[in-house]
């Protein structure tokens, strides 16, 4: 007991999550080949936190720790691998070793375990697993990726509608196998149909004679097995729901979601956006320098072609750059500041479209105002532009063109940063995605256009 | 209970959260002034979802709404709201209408309705508390901001470390008032220092004559009040815990925090990275034109030193420019090129410093990882630009320069990308907050002084 609140409280002391100390030594006693010493030192550890080991250390490390360790890797650590690592460390895996580490896992870790796999590799834990649990993995993966059915276990715990607190508690006094989790007593009718949940702090403090039905919770709600992940880690979090019944086709009980499995959902979500934001496909920190390349090639070719198409643009005004090479010299921030504020506007819709809060009722109004922040930023700029120019090259004109670009660029910023997701959205593309070229483009665009085009009317 | 199911059932159909058509009938009603078909409207909806309503409609509705409904606003509608609309709220609220509201609350959400408001505002909900609860929201607000102290609730299901599971069942069923949700009992030495916790679960489903101390969870993890509630919430998501006790600075129990809490401050965390990537302050969808437009300022500011900079830099090759207008088309891609390069590694490593996979240790790793995938695009796009200036402008040696600055600057990039952020982390700064500025200056200026300075040299 003090043991374990001793270290409970190292481990507050400094931040949480690893200290550098027990990793270098992890490193040490892989590098001295101690099988002994690493086991004493990893078995403390979180399985989590082993995992971020294999995910730090460099790839010939990783291959001597998994060869010195490998019977110590469990389903646990499996499952909290980074899903390029995974298949790896499986593959490096004996079968026996394999079958070990997935046998205890809960029937959810199971199939997310299963889903990134190669086949090979499914069929040899598939053949791991007792029939119960290989049916159950094979039913799971017969579900939609990323819905409901994958992210549920279906170690459930139910009852009749029709009972009694002190029936329930009978119950699950007399039950072999309880699930490691569990916060409800979901009620079913005779169809098993789910109709409501009871939480254990309710089953423990009401009289024995209440009927269950009468501590129903209001937050009760169900999935479908088919409902997409990422709505179901928006209704928990927008619930504050605990745990959630999920139903098949006939509204049939078939598995349980917890609030822990929604969280995963919910940051892998938000990694998704601020990846894509960047123009940052799936990857991860432990991907080779030739996997880092190749997912950041697509989007940097498509602003290649973008870029060539706003020096397109500026080719049309060669002459008025022949003539005044000072616009040369400033077209660069018209255009920086017009991509700055589309993708503050861009990021600010992009979020808002996630989380419900920019719908087609106000996105009007969100559009407008906007457009009306960028032309308010765009006087303020416009005024210190014009300064610039005028002191930089003494030419008030210049001055005056710089201010009148920039005022149009910030407002049609405003306007494409929240119109370009508004639109994809509707359309079903991730606005997350595909927007940060568009708006980029069209800010560019827009800005040397505007610049070079007054500049080519009123300076030459 | 029928009437339950379909009514989840029909949220089901469609999408979660809110449909179109409810808050139309609401805005009707709100319009009408009909205040007996909103409450009808209102009723049967979450606190959550009726504060998205208050937040997407505008101001001058919202105000009627508030009028119309304001007995009907509770705290868990204060809670979910927006902290701008909050105050906007509170202050239209009658101050009978504030105390029914706020009474009910639990206190961890009354600190969070707390700690945002205004001083009289503040003393308005403090003055509607009950003694006892306004010296814990006191407590509360004493410890610091964005702390497990603040996040943490006070109402805690504890019993003495030497109890049996009886005792502790006989306990919970002859206490009077349990919190509304809790998923452990924790156990406390007689110092009330916590020593491990007991899922309800295990408690429901072992013998009575089990000592609680065999049934302890080996998850339990203890947090002191003075933790940052960002340490806080990646410690639930790493280790995944379900509740976790907070102490004090002799170790003794104040407190715990359920995950639906640590999962509202990890959803906040990355609003916060997403939003300051992108250079947008604290700002919410429910702001005012003026509002957002001073919010976006003072990052466009910033940007317009930059690009003055990078200007600056231009303007060393007038004569180069004057001499060749190409350079003055084609420079824009190279900074372009750059600039989209720099923003993906940069990405990549603000979201790894906050889930702490990049460290000191395999920083220099990630480092040269991402250098040598500059690299590797950098002789890719080398290539296709170098293709782009001999076919659009007819000149080899331009071509050559084109794809000698490319290959320049998306090295440049790999390393600003990574080496920013992780420097600024290191000095304590928020690498998501001011990295974004500092590297696009730096392939801004990379790659107009590669391009220009190897024009100058060679194509003079």
């Amino acid at each position: 007991m003090t043991e374990q609140t001793r270290e409970s409280e190292a481990t507050d002391e400094e931040t949480f999550g690893l200290d550098d100390q027990t990793v270098d030594q992890v490193l040490g006693a892989v590098r001295s080949g101690d099988a002994a010493a690493l086991a004493k030192l990893i078995d403390p550890l979180h399985a989590a936190d082993v995992a971020d080991i294999l995910e730090q250390i460099d790839p010939s490390t990783r291959r001597d720790f998994v060869q010195l360790w490998g019977g110590g890797i469990d389903g646990d650590i499996l499952s909290e691998l980074d899903e390029g690592l995974r298949e790896e460390v499986i593959d490096a895996l004996a079968p026996d070793e394999l079958a070990d580490a997935v046998r205890d896992l809960e029937s959810d870790d199971v199939v997310d375990l299963l889903e990134d796999l190669e086949k090979p590799q499914q069929d040899a834990i598939l053949d791991a697993l007792d029939d119960s649990d290989r049916v159950a993995a094979e039913r799971a993966l017969s579900y939609p990726e990323e819905s409901a059915g994958r992210l549920m276990q279906r170690e459930v715990v139910m009852g009749p509608e029709h009972w009694n607190v002190g029936q329930a508690i009978d119950f699950l006094r007399n039950s072999k196998e309880l699930p490691e989790q569990f916060y409800h007593m979901i009620l079913v009718d005779p169809r098993m149909r789910p109709v409501g949940y009871v939480t254990l702090g309710k089953l423990l403090s009401a009289p024995r004679k209440t009927p269950l039905v009468d501590l129903i919770e209001e937050s009760f709600r169900t999935f479908p097995a088919t409902a997409p992940e990422e709505d179901v880690a928006y209704a928990f979090n927008q619930y504050h729901l605990i745990s959630a019944p999920v139903t098949d086709e006939d509204d049939r009980l078939v598995g349980v979601i917890t609030i822990d499995d929604a969280m995963n959902v919910l940051d892998e979500e938000h990694e998704e956006d601020i990846l894509r934001l960047a123009g940052v496909g799936e990857e991860s920190l432990s991907d080779r320098i030739w996997e880092t390349a190749k997912s950041r090639a697509p989007w940097l070719t498509v602003n290649l072609g973008t870029a060539i198409l706003a020096s397109a643009v500026i080719a049309q005004f060669e002459d008025a750059i022949a003539q005044i090479v000072a616009l040369a010299v400033l077209m660069p921030i018209i255009a920086s500041m017009g991509g700055n504020a589309g993708t503050q506007s861009l990021t600010v819709a992009v979020r808002a479209l996630a989380t419900k809060d920019l719908t087609s009722r106000n996105s009007w109004r969100i559009l407008r105002r906007e457009a009306l922040a960028g032309l308010i930023n765009g006087l303020l700029f416009a005024f210190l532009m014009g300064l610039v120019g005028y002191f930089w090259y003494g030419s008030g004109a210049l001055g005056m063109v710089l201010a009148a670009a920039m005022v149009i660029n910030l407002v049609v910023a405003g306007i494409v940063g929240v119109g370009v997701p508004v639109v994809l959205d509707k359309i079903g593309i991730d606005p997350a995605l595909a927007s940060g070229t568009f708006v980029t483009t069209v800010t560019d665009v827009a800005g040397f256009l505007a610049f070079l085009g007054l500049a080519s009317a009123f300076l030459l």
